[in-house]
């Protein structure tokens, strides 16, 4: 099987090197060898750490589509739109396989591209653009394909759990941490789209497709990242028995499908609560297999090198996949179900004036809203009477519409002396 | 696709269940309906909760295999001979598929079946054998597959997990809690199989073959189980910083391939740890891809039915399977390593008199077999001199035929009351 890489970065290049290193293994477990033919890049005179020689080299990756006689295209190069995106249809009207890493670009254009691979007879594989090296994506189209499956959960972003893990640890603030992080080439130099959660909401969309068999809806993912989380909240946290954790959750919910990707407050007896640095991990609950648990490196030139050749190797092998488990052209329609809808219990964190009668005034306007109170914590007094104490309060479950509601009232309460921080509680 | 099942217990009942309430949704996936048509079981009267009328019945599974015009044949009556394998073989003969959660079948007679399967043209999938709801059969052979796998471990029984979790939480003795778990129907009246060791070793001779592409090699399991764990070691084990479960663990070494089923003293820093009660939970580290880890449910109706019905998926979708990930002629023979060329630390309890000097006879002892002591406990002292009392030596690494060797001459010393207990550490 003759094999095009488009993109010589990290992963390209590990993607090299594990067709080159395992070609004996993956022959025989493909019953055919896997030919790395021709490779494009920008830069030719790179060194990449990996052999390029006897291999077609291509400035235009448009171009090694056209010209290379490949039987699949590797699409490394990234981005949602493009020259990713041009590629890929030029592989499809050549009638090529193409295997992609590319979480935009499927989040955004997953639906129209799933046709396009399915109207020309080929496979869209992409097991690399979700949680690395697990190999999730499998597990959920074909390792629970018995199952309805109603809820996929998970820590999607290295970087931001990174952060997270090292906010806890040392007890710094989340930009010094970032920052730190930057330099020591733990997170990349740009790296909003980890620490907003846009790169986490790319990936939840495409569990959601693959999960659901509903079409890829990147646009209805409610999105916050990790910039507002504080040591304090991290402590407070650790003192309720949680611990925060970006995740990125999907499920079918009576008002439609509900996708969020927010900071979390996760249960210290539940595994994900343990996933820690760069990890990822993906909970995915079945109504016969129940739940299941999938953890390992999201991230990086070796995980997710192992994805691309999971994809290749199911070519390889002759086995027709779906893109999104069901046949693209019956990948219902599910309504968005619309964030305030959201049902769950909710963590709150005030500024307050010590004096009496404060905590009274913001448990009256959570009652105003239908709002129980399931505990409530004050650690210390502030040392003179009027000054600034933090409490923190933990509710029953309830609606988010009535939260904002409520929020937005202890807000306006004169005792009440910087904004609220609220962070949901996910039951798991 | 037309599907006969032999075997109407708690799985073959939970896949009829399976098969019927998801019976659309399955369709699609597969592009083709999953037609339950047969059903053979012993006793026809006995009410299993789901309905069986419209399906052919069968007293005798073999002639169902002969007569009924199925495309598979599930096998769900277990035993590694008997009709079980029999019926195997005739819908190999017929050219039949074959779906199967007999791990104890595929341990003693998994090469040749394979081979047999092969030859036949026809699958022989077994996902529901190993791990149930876990799809960890897929995720070796295919999800990892482009990776060189060099060590799987897990914990692959869930009855004496159970048992393990619940004489930590109750302090209480191993017979007492197997002989409750019984009682609550969380344990089979018959379960030496289980508590001794066998069904994990079963399933990691499975796992071995998957995940290095050689025979199945049962024979050389090396299997100790949890009748011996005692409440004080448990305590013990906590105080270190471990936690005792019941692994099987398999890993090429330089010796071949060394397959082990043996409570292991676990690190409570690694994920395995915090694996409870009837849970199991497979981690394994490929070259590439790094270490990965999954958790589920590994036995009961609903999760083994959801493995069951996921190899009928991949069946009904076209994929082709190979048993073993590699075709079943070019299974390589390993040697199997022996034992005594385990490498490994390990734990030590001694009931010894409290007296000075006998410490350093035992220090003297492991030192005389080359062995390095890494700590020492000794909880309180015992109320008069010459009183038993116990100590816990935890040693460096060392082979474990010296191990031996100088637990033997420990066991020879005066001052040491009882044999010797001893735990290996597992490093994760």
């Amino acid at each position: 099987m003759k094999i095009a890489v488009a993109g010589l970065g990290t992963v390209g290049a590990g993607t090299v090197k594990l067709l080159r290193q395992n070609a004996d293994l993956l022959a025989q477990r493909c019953g055919r060898r896997l030919e790395l033919m021709a490779v494009s890049a920008r830069d030719r005179a790179r060194d990449r750490g990996v052999d390029l020689k006897d291999l077609s080299w291509y400035d235009d990756p448009v171009r090694m589509v056209a010209e290379a006689d490949a039987d699949v295209v590797v699409e490394l190069i990234g981005g949602s739109d493009g020259v990713a995106k041009t590629l890929i249809e030029a592989a499809f009207a050549r009638g090529r396989h193409v295997v992609t890493a590319n979480k935009a670009l499927l989040a955004v254009h997953g639906t129209a591209l799933a046709r396009a691979a399915e109207a020309a007879g080929v496979a869209l594989a992409f097991e690399a653009a979700v949680a690395g090296g697990i190999p999730i994506i499998k597990a959920l189209r074909e390792g629970l394909a018995g199952n309805r499956v109603n809820r996929v959960y998970g820590i999607l972003n290295g970087t931001s759990n990174y952060i997270l893990t090292n906010m806890r640890e040392s007890g710094r603030e989340f930009a010094e941490v970032l920052a730190e992080a930057q330099e020591r080439g733990y997170a990349e130099a740009d790296s909003d789209l980890d620490v907003d959660g846009i790169d986490a909401a790319h990936k939840l969309a495409i569990l959601t497709s693959v999960a659901f068999g509903c079409e890829v809806m990147f646009d209805d993912v409610y999105v916050e990242g990790i910039r507002h989380v504080s040591p304090l909240d991290i402590e407070y946290a650790e003192e309720l028995g949680y611990r925060i954790k970006l995740l990125g959750s999907t499920r079918l919910t009576e008002h439609g499908v509900e996708q969020r990707v927010h900071p979390c407050m996760v249960s210290l007896e539940a595994p994900i609560a343990h996933v820690e640095g760069v990890l990822n991990a993906v909970a995915a609950a079945g109504d016969f297999a129940g739940d299941t648990f999938y953890e390992g490196r999201g991230a990086g030139a070796g995980p997710t090198a192992s994805a691309v050749v999971a994809d290749l190797v199911d070519i390889a092998r002759g086995r027709q996949i779906r893109t999104f488990a069901v046949p693209a052209t019956e990948l219902k329609k599910i309504p968005a179900a619309p964030m305030e809808r959201h049902w769950g219990a909710y963590y709150i964190r005030l500024m307050v004036v010590d004096r009496p009668g404060v905590i009274a005034d913001v448990a009256a306007t959570l009652r105003d809203d239908q709002i129980s109170m399931a505990s409530m914590l004050q650690r210390g007094r502030a040392p003179n009477e009027d000054e600034a104490v933090s409490v923190v309060l933990v509710t029953h479950e309830c609606e988010e519409a009535a939260m904002m509601h409520a929020l937005a009232g202890i807000k306006r309460l004169d005792t009440v002396l910087e904004p609220p921080r609220m962070i949901r509680i996910e039951p798991l």
